[in-house]
């Protein structure tokens, strides 16, 4: 059925990582680095943390794909984030964009809209974030975990989605991700990843490795990306203790994810 | 007896950090977010490492807590630290210094110094730190890892809580508390908590959640942090083989701590 | 035999590392911090994370060793790193670098070679590092993974090593240390701790730790921490279930590793 398709769907993409191993450049929170280059490495995928202006007219020509993460913003970061952004949409390539807490000031709900306009591939947030930035206007939200379930962002996500021609992601129990027309549901993942730092940092570094291996499929990749990462969840809390454990048999588990445990745990459907 | 009426408050201030989920704003050095942020979200605590001056008028406000970390302090950073601290010493937000290798130079000292200045709640630190803030003289400690024991920094401990009117801890075999009147000791941990990077940092942050949950009570929460941590590393201890292993298993005991656990587990008395 | 031989050797070296604890100044990339820093801890070592230039000239002073890597270099922590790389030369203390994504940018290249002019003890780095830096021009290298073996660096190394007087250290499959005289290889570690974020920067610092005790054998001192490592790595390997376990059960054997586990480990033979 559908289910099975995607997850065939998904499988595919997580091989092309491992043969491929995209480079990937990361221009991402403090709390996030350490998770985030292991989630790349782990799922084969070369994670490179260059952000430097000095550095990314070198070195973003030689990248597969560009990840933003905006979690620790400083005004000495953003215009970093911004060259980088300009570059990968320049050379065509795909670029991802984490929006951290987008509402929790006016600077940062700024710093977004602007990276926004520089055209990312995708863009993934919790709902808060994302009706932060379909509202683009301060105050909306509570710091950095979400006060919306997804279900409440869906609309605010086509919204976004359709203004700025970028697929939008928005995670929480299910995963909605939309290209302003259609929309697919990802259901996998368990309730205690929300109690590790950076899983949300972390999976959209996934979906840039993803999204680098078939740019022109950015929905689909986007999609794969966040359920392989939940069934890598799934399967690490069949023997986690609490949520340090259950960060390092996920880690695990998406290195050792194989096609049968792809192909049946992938919960993708249409909505 | 006294311990058992410390435990059952310990375990009151737990409890309300799980029921209030505290946001707790961290401006902490780079070695110590991951673990930081994952103390708090086990302990039921929504971090936020937001510390841009450009952010912190909008997000402050929206804090219940402060926490100020200083280990890679540099003079971009610093404003940083004094406009949050200040914004939420004028709100009436508690806030909390950990004042990281203190005495390591003249910078260093005249920056923690300045902080003090500005009226933090709680200063938590080792026992070399705590004596080179009371000393306020360069050069004093070796390091970030202290060379004193903490029973040698409890009258630096008065001192600096008399003359600043916060509550002072100092780390060590017995966790001393103080506000300068009173004093208390918490023997919980375990030696090899030391050989964990960040643990002081974290345990820090912890004080900052259970803080924001009773303002008017900070000695209290204090030494219930401390002790709380010290319990869930003492239970980490019982399946850890090494280092790397105690700081999952810490994590994860922390997360699972239940009523028993703390109200037996926790040892403070008064001094 | 000539292994036996180099395994008592590195058994003083980490003897003296946990018996003298050396203080040990990291200024890394932010990605590195959490693991060097546990990786010196668990070793022994006293790290600390002190960057600023407002700091090192008094610390720089106070410190057994300096350890510097460029991985998220920038403009403002680049004159960080010359200031204390320049005070440990002038001090006379040993101090080692991490060439991390050496032929990544003209930026980078030329930051590298500036501090490799300022009289490193050691530099270690990957075979494509190594090559970039012998080279000396950009473009050469692919992001911050390796595409060469580390046979194909053994004549840049040697030329590195000539033309600047210090040690210098090939990581990969076979690690080589060579003082441009004599080579040493080691052969210890696993292939799946280049799964893991940071072992490259974690063993660098490692070096710093070692070479502290015994500066005037920096060759004999960088093979040993090479090969501890890879015997840490190895043990690790026979429970780890995937990189983050791996990862975890390193830093344990690290910490726990004795005298027949690394006489009997240690892999390093003459070329």
């Amino acid at each position: 059925g559908e289910q099975r398709e995607w997850g065939a769907k998904a499988w595919t993409y997580l091989s092309s990582v491992r043969s491929l191993s995209p480079l990937i450049q990361c221009i991402t929170n403090f709390v996030s680095m350490d998770l985030t280059a292991n989630t790349l490495l782990s799922a084969g995928a070369s994670p490179a943390m260059l952000h430097s202006p000095n550095e990314s007219p070198d070195f973003t020509p030689q990248v597969n794909a560009l990840y933003i993460n905006v979690g620790t913003l400083s005004d000495t970061w953003l215009p970093a984030m911004e060259l980088a952004a300009q570059l990968a949409s320049k050379l065509n390539k795909p670029w991802v964009l984490d929006p951290v807490a987008a509402g929790a000031s006016r600077f940062r709900l700024k710093a977004c809209l602007d990276l926004i306009s520089l055209k990312p591939t995708v863009i993934r947030g919790n709902a808060s974030e994302i009706i932060a930035l379909a509202k683009a206007s301060f105050p909306s939200t509570k710091g950095v975990d979400s006060s919306h379930d997804s279900t409440d962002a869906v609309e605010a996500a086509k919204s976004l989605a359709n203004s700025n021609g970028a697929v939008v992601a928005v995670s929480g129990a299910v995963d909605f991700v939309t290209d302003g027309n259609r929309i697919v549901g990802a259901r996998n993942g368990v309730p205690m990843m929300q109690k590790i730092t950076a899983t949300g940092c972390a999976v959209t570094a996934l979906i840039a490795a993803f999204v680098a291996t078939d740019p022109s499929h950015a929905m689909e990749a986007t999609a794969s990306a966040l359920a392989v990462f939940g069934v890598a969840g799934e399967l690490g809390m069949e023997t986690a203790r609490g949520p340090a454990s259950l960060r390092t048999h996920l880690i695990d588990s998406l290195h050792g994810l194989d096609q049968t445990a792809v192909i049946s745990g992938v919960k993708i459907t249409a909505i």
